[in-house]
């Protein structure tokens, strides 16, 4: 963990001089305007609840993705921004399909009893009678694999939690989520008809969290879905009863042909230095479950309201400050990797700041740069203290804005406080009522005055070129 | 606003040496115990969901109140602390009755309005038929001394919004909360026959919120509540339409003779100076609405799992830390200061931390104390920065510590994001489910660190005596 003071303390001490106070003031200043803007209209909210009511989930490849992107070139038209297009990405399309349920099996008489399931992202389908088989528990792959034969004909509980103990949400997930994303690959190696696994979260509930899976061309594949955490516990209790209880797997999902599909942007044309631009972003797209608020509607919402604040206080950027709502990043990346392989003849990517952690209160940014550049950043960090938010540290981006690295841009990530992320990530929890006006507005503020920052300091990385160069 | 990396630069400059590194890694050795021993628990939730689900809201003097003392006294028993005790406190004992209404009379046939409205703590009865009268409003007690006899006989309404645009939540409040403290004296004043006050939130919704109003001997009683922001900016509304418009109020709000309750404290007696206390504490009253759950059943069942923390991972300190949960800060703030101004021969208090901010993501501490000490307690903020609660900033206590510091003891207050805190602060809506379970146990965490260290570290302020010195 970074002492983030420390950091500070040294990069101030070592590289950085203190920023020129007339110029603080200044900035200082835009800030409060900004706080003035945006906390009277609390607009990225108000946009975001019209995303998440009138649009809802919106899935790579949907109709409510198509319909969304949409709506959101429509609202960037309507805000007035100097341009607003759209750049087509082929996306995946697979569907979730009407049937998800799992349940114990009564090994005698009586009841079946259910367990709270959903399918994971491009798993196949099960046998429409479904899959009934024994079920081995794991908590590792090592484990899996030493059990031998033993998992044969059966369905691999993969029931590793996430470490509540540890304070970074994301290291937990970071520390489980293989069993998402490769548990059927593993089952199937070891002759596993099904893979359950253990929703991606800290929260003890009844609700299943969805996410991204991924399949070999040499592996077979078998069906794959994640159980509620309160399901898995009780399956968990029951197999240490009877190891022989059976379960059965019902999933009717499928995987369709690709679709196109678009990434939103919209930009406000540098006065300067218009081929100069800088990025914010989040993604568009959503898992099929609750509205896809948080993650990353949140984001997406910021990014148009950056662009917004601007305008409404009348500032004029001398780079061009654009806002990418990326497609497909929760099954595919495919929106970060078309719009950074585009060709755009004379124009270079500075910068890249994206939101996908969440609409929380916003702590400061990651930034991923050389020491000089990072230090010709983070000497700005007072501006932000006025918001608290002024904490920059070493390292960050997003996976949309991953591959503007690779050109030579400064990649940043909006940092937030982290604790309730995961509670409604890729779930039916993941929807407006969770997000305040007031924490989701201050992201937004915090990524304007960092953009703007980076665009009248003309901060500028060692080696930027765009893909034409 | 104070830039807090800038504060602990200054200070790590001219005063601090960094601390011992054996001893640092000691202490987040210990704090990662603590992390384990926390959030795998979330104790300080599970006792914090008992106390709202099975007592409630604990208004002094309420039955309640009386019910959830005896209750928070058994619980630090079966905890184990080497000793739990009451001490008694005399507390007014005021009670809101069964009728609360108030609307806006239709000015020929038709329907009445109704507006949702509380009554303010302190405040009398209207007569039994209620009060019916015209209605002006202001913003300011300038702007309602300036209108002369225009008020005479009128309803006096406080309209003035909580800034939304100010970062800080505390500040805004503070700048807004004189309309519900003063408004009934004011509004007295110049002849007005009730005040009605805008709610203290930056929230557009129905939901009235309450709190303290104080009246004068020399001032005539007028009853005083507090309405809605949906309702308020509705009757502001119908107010421009029609300035003559007709409002009745009917509160049965009533004033009894105090009662006695109690302060309840546990505490784990220090190994080596058992009488130099550092306390822990938030307080246990809380208003009648909702169940007072982040004001401040949080705060006081951090300050338990502070206790609870150190048995678990068995710390045993070599003073004496003790959590005081305080009664009756919402209307008197008498738990704090019988319990500082009580005979304890021998008894030193070093320092005492409130968490009275609400249970959620920690960012630090704010500490009263000269600098000296002041920087003796911030050199240790890397060890919280794992948690990313090392913010030290000058200036911290809370209302049921204040009178410690008159005594020497340092005076040290919980530091947490503040966007939310006043969506649901006395009122319906501070229920257990806005409270985290992580954020929540972070913040208990974060103060059984502190107070490990100032025991530790022998940490003391200058001058710190007991009242019997």
């Amino acid at each position: 963990m970074h002492s983030l003071v420390v950091l500070f303390f040294l990069s101030s001490i070592v590289t950085a001089q203190p920023p020129d106070s007339a110029k603080l003031r200044s900035y200082q200043d835009i800030l409060q305007r900004m706080m003035k803007a945006g906390m009277e209209s609390y607009a990225a909210h108000h946009m975001l609840t019209e995303l998440c009511t009138t649009i809802g989930p919106r899935l790579s490849g949907s109709a409510n993705a198509e319909k969304g992107v949409q709506w959101a070139k429509r609202k960037m038209e309507e805000l007035g921004f100097d341009r607003v297009w759209l750049e087509p990405v082929m996306v995946p399309h697979w569907v979730r399909g009407p049937v998800e349920e799992a349940s114990i099996v009564a090994s005698t008489s009586g009841k079946n009893i259910p367990l709270t399931v959903c399918a994971l992202g491009g798993s196949i389908a099960t046998p429409r009678e479904g899959i009934t088989a024994e079920v081995v528990e794991v908590r590792s792959f090592e484990e899996l694999r030493a059990l031998g034969d033993k998992s044969k004909g059966k369905i691999v509980f993969f029931n590793r939690p996430m470490e509540r103990e540890r304070f970074s949400t994301g290291e937990a997930y970071g520390r489980a989520v293989n069993q998402r994303g490769q548990g059927a690959m593993e089952a199937a190696k070891v002759g596993g008809v099904a893979a359950l696994i253990r929703s991606m979260t800290t929260r003890l509930d009844d609700v299943p969290h969805t996410g991204m899976m991924v399949y070999s061309d040499t592996i077979p594949k078998v069906p794959t879905a994640a159980v509620s955490t309160v399901g898995a516990d009780l399956l968990s209790e029951m197999l240490k009863k009877n190891p022989d209880l059976r379960l059965r797997l019902r999933l009717s999902c499928e995987t369709l042909p690709d679709v196109e599909s678009a990434n939103v942007i919209g930009e406000i044309v540098g006065s300067e230095r218009p081929d100069e631009v800088i990025v914010v972003g989040g993604h568009f797209d959503s898992w099929d479950k609750g509205q896809g608020a948080h993650d990353d509607g949140a984001g997406v919402m910021q990014s148009v309201e950056v662009l917004r604040l601007m305008k409404a206080i009348g500032l004029q950027p001398k780079r061009t400050i654009r806002a990418v709502l990326f497609m497909n990043e929760e099954n595919g990346a495919r929106g970060g990797r078309v719009y950074a392989t585009k060709e755009r003849p004379g124009v270079t990517h500075i910068a890249a700041i994206e939101s996908d952690a969440g609409g929380f209160t916003p702590l400061g940014f990651g930034v991923t740069a050389d020491s000089e550049t990072f230090s010709s950043i983070a000497r700005w960090s007072p501006v932000l203290d006025a918001i608290d938010a002024g904490r920059i540290t070493r390292g960050g981006g997003g996976v949309d804005v991953g591959p503007l690295r690779e050109q030579g841009a400064i990649t940043i990530g909006l940092r937030v406080t982290g604790q309730r992320y995961f509670d409604y990530h890729h779930s039916d929890s993941d929807t407006i009522d969770k997000v305040n006006e007031r924490e989701l507005e201050l992201g937004a503020i915090a990524m304007a005055m960092l953009s703007y920052i980076l665009s009248e300091e003309n901060i500028t990385p060692p080696v930027s070129h765009g893909p034409t160069h």
